[in-house]
């Protein structure tokens, strides 16, 4: 816990998988003094209220950011310009506004001209995220390691960018500040081509004729499963993305497809060198993630398989309470991922 | 330990990912009486021998073959129909051949003209992996509750097609058998083609004029690093992948572009409704593949960030002795996952 809070009072419009991250770590780093939030669903609001991880949940976006300091919408970049319309009136002079959007350009386009002038503006953007979604699918460790994209307009208050960045790194992450314009080049090739990708391959081999569908699920440990935990991400959210970034996806993509094209060719003329040197090369890409921290080189399964053979042999010996390193085990995974706890770790109690 | 191995002696042929990992769980499981192996390379060979984890390592193919009741090629596809020549004559009598090829089409083409009627050949496809390979990048959990798939040709033997299901179900493998050309369809969507898109979507992103290689490896979280894992994968092996499985991996292109046209003409035309309702479908497959066990719930970051956390938090407070569940904590982690206590817990000793 910090022994300052960064913030007197937080305010999440919206309660989904960022948003609950943001209060839950907020919560856990003691970077507010109090958090409220909104969320648009009723039934989200009541299970906000449940979980208790936050101060108050309150019925309107502009019940919300009234004597907020920090105004964060988490939700879908298209819903994001009719907010800041609705809230303008109500936020307090001096706030930061800021957002999560996976889209940058369009947010900047949507929101500032309703912004009042007392306020500063400064659009962030989280590379974190996982398949699920909801208000029970956030965790304070979401944005531990992770880059946040600041995209602060010309002529923003640096004080506020400052606090911002601050606030972020509070939470674990790493910042980074660049133009609107670049971050959604960048992110169109490193998440939404990758998106769109995973989202068509997996819309294919679901249409096949010669492949059943019960086939496919089978034997999906081959690669295909990769792309299935990307293709299940949230499908509003998606669909904003690419409707509020299409040039630059569409640039992208229009590569992409060359690219296929030469390696399809490859295939075609039986060019095992083309294809070998290819492969080799993006082998060294992997390397260059795996160095800076980025991702794990251990296989994921190992640590999946670790867990599995833990948790099964647990249960089959009904061990728990005599095998002191199990408990711990397990209190550790229940601290630090509650998902799993609740999931998979069904054998206790 | 089995009380009674399957077979006298097993030969592998090859030593990487694969047959490594073959030899750990057979040792592992008890499978064998004797396992005897060879590899092209001497490096390989010496490394072998420094692991410890045979019975002998032989100089050449003819030598590893002799006298051994199963004989499984461990190497790339193309690599295998010189290699059944070269051991054909110094096969054992009733000795049953295998192979662990993602292809079986040009498997069974390029190896059976070759083989004594003597000797049974049952081909065989464990669809398990990581992107890494070579001599230590076996582990003996690799096929636990992964699918491998028997292709026998037409009157093979159903005692041997039998035990050497109860060989792979031994290593923990569920088996499925089909014939090798619906093998070839299945694994072009659900393996060859997830390969083919990934090695593209890498090579792209490292490319790009407009956005830097450092760039690309530091936003990789949002989506990008899941493709990288998989375009790392063995060059050689995924070479012979492509050049062996042409006709269905085409096929299977052919319909993938279709579908990748309909989506970018969806975003181009503002078509919030088609994106909507294509990523809402697909996201219900990847339920299904959690569901039927083939892939965790869990976000993979979770684990990792749970590793992460008692690994660091350990190595900040210098404790290991004076904390009994650390100690549980990473013992079973060094006996199930050798990969990851040698990588990530240096904090230890």
């Amino acid at each position: 816990m910090n022994a300052t809070p960064i913030f007197r009072r937080v305010a999440l419009i919206g309660f989904g998988l960022i948003g609950g991250s943001i209060a839950r770590a907020v919560r856990a780093q003691g970077l507010a003094s109090e958090i409220v939030t909104t969320a648009r669903s009723e039934k989200t609001r009541t299970r906000v209220m449940e979980l208790g991880i936050v101060d108050r949940v309150l019925e309107t976006n502009a019940e919300a950011v009234q004597d907020a300091d920090l105004v964060i919408l988490c939700i879908p970049v298209g819903a994001c310009g009719p907010v800041a319309q609705e809230i303008a009136p109500f936020l307090k002079a001096g706030a930061i506004v800021s957002d999560v959007g996976s889209v940058k350009g369009a947010i900047v386009r949507e929101m500032a001209p309703h912004l009042p002038a007392s306020v500063h503006f400064v659009p962030a953007h989280p590379v974190a995220g996982t398949e699920h979604s909801g208000p029970d699918s956030g965790f304070a460790e979401l944005f531990i390691n992770r880059w946040c994209i600041l995209t602060p307009p010309d002529g923003a208050d640096p004080m506020a960018v400052e606090t911002l960045r601050a606030f972020w790194a509070g939470m674990g992450a790493k910042v980074e500040i660049m133009t609107p314009d670049h971050h959604d080049l960048v992110l169109a090739i490193t998440s939404h081509l990758p998106h769109l990708i995973a989202y068509t391959i997996v819309g294919t081999a679901d249409e096949l004729a010669q492949v059943t569908s019960s086939e496919v699920i089978k034997f999906s440990a081959g690669g295909f499963r990769d792309f299935t935990r990307i293709a299940a991400s949230d499908p509003t959210m998606w669909r904003d993305v690419f409707l509020n970034n299409k040039e630059a996806v569409l640039e992208m993509l229009g590569t992409f497809n060359e690219d296929l094209s030469k390696l399809t060719r490859a295939i075609r003329r039986n060019d095992g060198e083309a294809l070998f040197e290819h492969f080799t090369r993006t082998r060294a890409i992997r390397r260059g993630i795996v160095e800076i921290g980025q991702d794990s080189a251990a296989p994921d399964l190992l640590l999946r398989s670790a867990l599995d053979s833990v948790i099964a042999s647990a249960a089959k010996q009904s061990i728990s309470r005599h095998n002191g390193w199990m408990d711990g085990f397990v209190a550790s995974l229940l601290a630090m991922t509650p998902r799993v706890s609740k999931q998979r770790v069904g054998w206790m109690g």
